[in-house]
């Protein structure tokens, strides 16, 4: 893509109303615009995040063996109603009344309406388990909506949610979610701790807060320090180790030895969540059994907040030049500089350049703009492309690019094709 | 894809409240579910033919320049009253106060939120021509929706908005549509007629809906029959020729001469339209011009409904028996049938053929189930993949399979090695 064809509004200036890191540079790097409080556009490059993310949280829910399906964002009144969370829910609910007056909702959450899809076509134990997800827009009507992205009103979600015959399978589709999240975190380079949502419960430890780790991370969270070193597989031994918010802890009844307590800044971007028959009981959800006898079905539901993941990995990976995207989610792979566009070696090269990396499949954001170099490197640096080519005066006469990592920022002068290789792999 | 682990309610009845026979088939074939009037849940069947979709219209507006945006859904009333279309749009909007009393709207369409952006970022005729782009649901509260997913409340539509700085240039950008909107549809496997949405008024010919063919298409259609053989370059000659709809066609001034016009039925599913500074005047968009003076940016928007494709396709191609997928949007290329679930080397045998076909990247639905051969049968007929591979008892020990295509219904007995070899090509 070529930015002079690009619609990329970068601000120089933090807006004044964006009080966090994520929101200030997702407005400075024309990710997003607000259109009304805690409502937001996705601009191109913003939106290419979007997508990246919610594609691998889609591949990882898919290998899980689950079901993509998509339910409409205006739900009827009616579901609400029979579940009894219609009256419970408040103003958060954004309710309307269609034009002939039938209540309706936009939906903050899904589980009425796959609790009633799933009653009305599973009939016998043998067409379980189930685990159906979607990823949807949601509406959550905040008081005060802020922090950007991060706590929007209209967001996007992945939830899933499924359905077993007894809690030993509910169990099982649970720590399958769990297996599946910390693979789809890890996938889009984040550190992410499973604190439990509610400790004290008898089980607690069936619902549990996804955190990534962030120094700007906007609770804190304790755990054990062995949870640095299990992976997806270790489920069980993962659920033996302390982690808890702070609003959770208690330094008292804390019973992880103090080197081995780590502190640290996280943001929830997901939640999975073990609930039983609370839905399946209110909306008479039941299987029949192998001897013909009523199963009232278990179930669980799991959400990742997509639309907020996109803050959250600016607050887990940006520096004081800007973005600085892991490569999974970036929304170019890479950003091609043309030092002095209009001088006719520059162009020849840089043009040449980007065909190249068109042709090898790169991802490539084209800097050819008529500015100069020093406006060209803080937009790169601004927006947080991993990977930097610069093609200069100097460098065309000697026939080398300078290819430099934006995490790290080390740089080095190759040829041509020894760029290009290093991109490929 | 296993069918004993797919959510697939197949229903051998005709529902009494669908009247056309895409409503039919799409809730016979287990692709959607409605949930109140003219809102459907995409079940996992109808969710892949609806992304299938997505993607060939996305990648056809990427081919033709056009850069990628999402809008939220929800809408603020204040830029609607601003062009002056909140008054008028009457009933069909669907409109709400959020907890703290702001007048808000579900977005019918986005012309004034794209002007707003637009008039945000772009200040220079150097930043023109710019045509931007979404994929994302509006909801329009019609009086009786009907007709399923053709004519839902809540649906899927991609919207196009052009900008440019004079008429010449919005020309272009409309017949750069004209062309993706042509090449668009037959890579669906559709034939498309565009016809003049207003033959009579100045200008007429920069409005056009594009009707797709079908024997049972809601509103008739006469064109000259040169269409037929122009092809998606040949914009200004198709221009020239004879094509509207019933209500448009005068007979008596009608100047085709008789053995070149044809009549036949068509479904709306796309709509170009150019309408020049309606927006930018009223919205107060405008640009600098090269020696600093100002130019209102005319204006363009091109619609093709997604959600409503999937029921206009299905009228377009089915038969006595079910659904007739055209190959690039069926939501499985290839229906595996184990005529004899259970006899064990009809098992090995069609579960070695399963896995031969995901491995070739080839996407499967299997049917593992422990039904007869006639309900199998009766199944892969109705939801209508491509292709169907029959794994029988007979066949194994001849060391055969069946292949057979479920638009003409030819068959083949075939080694297992020649088959998959005619589904990679």
């Amino acid at each position: 893509m070529r930015l002079s064809l690009f619609l990329l509004p970068t601000l120089k200036e933090s807006p004044a109303e964006a009080q966090i890191v994520s929101h200030r540079l997702s407005l400075r790097a024309g990710l997003v615009r607000q259109m009304s409080a805690g409502i937001y556009a996705w601009l191109a490059l913003g939106f290419r995040v979007l997508k990246k993310i919610e594609q691998i949280v889609r591949e990882e829910q898919d290998r899980a063996g689950c079901q993509e399906v998509l339910m409409p964002t205006v739900q009827s009144a009616e579901l609400w109603q029979e579940s009894g969370r219609y009256d419970d829910y408040g103003e958060e609910m954004l309710r309307f009344n269609d034009r002939h007056g039938r209540e309706m909702l936009y939906g903050p959450t899904n589980e009425e309406m796959i609790t009633d899809i799933f009653r009305q076509y599973v009939k016998s134990y043998r067409d379980l388990p189930k685990n159906l997800y979607q990823i949807q827009w949601k509406f959550r009507d905040e008081v005060r909506p802020r922090f950007g992205v991060m706590r929007g009103r209209e967001f996007l979600m992945k939830d899933n949610y499924s359905f077993d015959l007894d809690f030993e399978g509910a169990k099982r589709s649970y720590e399958n979610m769990y297996q599946t999240y910390l693979r789809t975190f890890a996938r889009m380079g984040l550190t992410a701790i499973a604190v439990r949502a509610d400790p004290g419960a008898i089980g607690g430890t069936l619902s549990q807060e996804f955190h990534i780790l962030a120094e700007t991370g906007e609770s804190k969270v304790f755990y054990d320090a062995g949870l640095d070193s299990l992976g997806p597989e270790d489920v069980e031994a993962a659920q033996q180790l302390y982690a808890c918010t702070e609003e959770k802890h208690d330094p008292a009844a804390c019973t992880v030895p103090p080197d081995r307590l780590r502190e640290a800044r996280g943001i929830e971007v997901g939640h999975i969540f073990y609930f039983g028959t609370k839905y399946s009981k209110a909306m008479n959800v039941e299987v029949a059994g192998p001897n013909g006898e009523s199963i009232v079905v278990e179930m669980g539901s799991y959400g990742i907040g997509i639309s907020r993941l996109v803050g959250a990995i600016i607050e887990a990976s940006h520096d004081e030049k800007g973005i600085v995207w892991p490569e999974p989610v970036a929304p170019f792979r890479v950003g091609l500089i043309n030092l002095r566009s209009g001088d006719a070696a520059c162009d020849k090269a840089a043009d040449a350049l980007y065909e190249k990396l068109n042709a090898a499949g790169i991802e490539v954001l084209y800097d050819d703009r008529d500015e100069r170099s020093g406006v060209k490197f803080a937009t790169m640096d601004l927006i947080g492309l991993p990977w930097q080519l610069v093609v200069g005066p100097r460098g065309v006469k000697n026939g080398v690019v300078e290819l430099k990592r934006r995490a790290g920022g080390e740089s080095e002068e190759l040829s041509v094709e020894s760029a290009l290789a290093r991109l490929v792999d």
